[in-house]
């Protein structure tokens, strides 16, 4: 935790906020603050700020906290991602948060099992507190937005130009020559919309809908990875090719 | 699995192989391969080739095996690591082996436990089967050369020089300004050692001996991340500086 976030329920007229639970603990045996110390603190989805201990106890701190007048942009990269086994997934969500997606967009696709779909981790309550994970861990304050598209084909063709106008569109793709730095080029200030498959890949139908819809394939060399190792790693390179 | 790999040792006079296990599951189940088909395999630490199988069973499948007679090159990058705790160690082997490592060399550092090392992971019986399931799914033969060291002192001192010698030497540091592109520069040709510290990072001695023995620091901007997500992505950013 280098962050500690708090929901904007959770800050009182006077500024005061009490945390309790992983929270509470990281201000009492990590940082090892007490009454007067100063913390860094953030309000989901806005700004950043600076938490002065008022009180510790065994159960809960409490913080007068000041926030900046800013809130940070959403990061610049929104994943499309095809819904991997759960398994993985729960291990996606806060690393996702920390590298930094704006959205998330878990979608279907042939080789997506029908019942990867069933886990409370597509439900707020499952993967919220994981983003809040990630968040912490990375200081920042922007929750993604995440949703769920049971059918790829109506969500490309009818969702996305809504959901993620003017992004530059990739989609990994093993055989691809092209890298993400190539794709984004030199000096882009827009937005990106990444499209990473499932084990096994898109289907050809899964493909043609992607090109037709504006996708262009970007690879990391010949070494086919993980969807998660994969995930990770073309985000890494998408936001290196965006600083 | 993407590739089937081969111990020397199960390979015959007569280039024959008998597998069973996961590796015959996936060719009777995912490549559904009979009599005669062909599959890609690969001998560790030795030549791609392509097997054609003889005969299939309940328990095992025998393939007839033809080998290129080159043995790829070791992926260029080495890797030092503080010894992350044993659950994401865990996580870590096949993916570092999927990415492509040369040598994986687990360290002390002053905010690693002590308890860590108590891992049966650490031995090669416990990581080799990981780094084989990662070599597979990237369809790699080469399986990086692990060594753990207790101490970090006497390892940058005496053994660095010696295990690899003359690559660009580099150092995660979340405030570092310089990319791990702009630090490999364009058209480099050797290796690269990368070395990535604990959770909570390395401590001022420690960062000074490095310093000492030509690491030089690169970030990946501002955001803070957990050991194993940052050493994936900065794997993924070198190679793709060394692209």
């Amino acid at each position: 935790v280098n962050l500690i976030l708090l929901e904007p329920g959770e800050i009182d007229a006077e500024a005061r906020a009490v945390v309790d639970g992983i929270r509470a603990a990281h201000v009492r045996e990590v940082l090892k603050a007490g009454p007067g110390q100063q913390v860094r603190v953030g309000m989901v989805d806005g700004p950043h700020g600076v938490g002065t201990v008022v009180s510790v106890s065994d159960a809960s701190v409490t913080l007068q906290c000041g926030f900046s007048s800013v809130t940070p942009e959403r990061p610049r990269v929104d994943l499309l991602l095809a819904l991997p086994r759960p398994k993985v997934m729960r291990r996606l969500w806060a690393q996702l948060a920390a590298l930094g997606v704006g959205r998330i967009m878990l979608t279907n696709a042939e080789r997506v099992e029908r019942n990867y779909f069933d886990t409370h981790l597509l439900a707020p309550g499952g993967y919220r507190p994981l983003l809040i994970e990630g968040l912490q861990q990375a200081r920042d304050t922007r929750v993604p937005i995440v949703s769920v598209h049971r059918q790829l084909r109506v969500f490309v063709e009818d969702g996305l130009d809504e959901d993620c106008p003017s992004a530059l569109r990739l989609i990994a793709d093993p055989a691809a020559q092209q890298s993400p730095r190539a794709a984004v080029g030199d000096r882009y200030g827009g937005r990106v919309l990444l499209a990473i498959g499932p084990e096994g890949g898109w289907n050809d139908f899964e493909r043609e809908l992607f090109a037709a819809h504006g996708f262009r394939q970007v690879g990391m060399g010949s070494r086919t990875l993980r969807t998660d190792t994969a995930g990770i790693a073309l985000l890494a390179l998408v936001h290196a090719a965006l600083a």
